[in-house]
């Protein structure tokens, strides 16, 4: 079912650190910074060869991605997100298979305008999974 | 510097369930179990189409995960793995830049056989990152 690593995203407490240690450090291609207000967050990516690093600031007073940057004071990875070709059909067999899928269990437009689910992480050893169809 | 994202290592309490929850759920292809003594670990390799994730689990009674995973009942994202042509260049620009190289900062061998370094993860947005030179 699963296909590409989409991305991994992290969550951090500072967006222009953030790039300038990807950019400047770790000498990789880092994208301009884009607020998503219907989703909370301001996103950059960092472009790899294979894949992307999403990183994630928060955006407005109710940004989903405020309370783990509230436990995790450095910041840390917030989601991987695998690509999947049907996105109905993920959702059916995960739910076949007893997973839990977050908020309304349908799939919504995430912030990069396809369609998503959010895997809940107990199901998904410890990580939060995001699919995207793509 | 950084080149392709090798993989995303995460730690997991059951490797019988992760194995199931990769292969038989999220439909992926899946290696065999590898016991690493050296490195205290079992380590089973998701293979993606453009990176693979790696399924952590301890082996022996001084796993470096075992702390990890006493935090963590539920598993979780040990760490991230940035391949780089040339170790040592990576580490004396890092260090050049002010960042923590984690043990005696030299380079060592990894458990894939090839020259690693672990960076302090306060220096990079909370986030235990692996260089491996490829």
């Amino acid at each position: 079912m699963i296909g590409k690593l989409n991305h991994v995203a992290i969550a951090v407490n500072d967006l222009d650190a953030a790039v300038a240690l990807y950019r400047d450090t770790l000498g990789a291609t880092v994208s301009e910074a884009v607020e998503q207000p219907d989703h909370g967050v301001i996103t950059v990516f960092v472009e790899l060869p294979n894949t992307k690093i999403e990183l994630l600031y928060p955006l407005g007073d109710n940004s989903p991605i405020q309370g783990f940057l509230n436990k995790n004071a450095s910041g840390g990875i917030h989601h991987l997100c695998y690509e999947v070709e049907d996105i109905h059909a993920a959702k059916d067999k995960l739910v076949a298979d007893g997973m839990r899928i977050l908020g309304s269990g349908e799939p919504r437009i995430g912030a990069h305008g396809k369609p998503i689910l959010f895997l809940h992480p107990k199901d998904f050893c410890g990580t939060l999974v995001e699919l995207e169809e793509v």
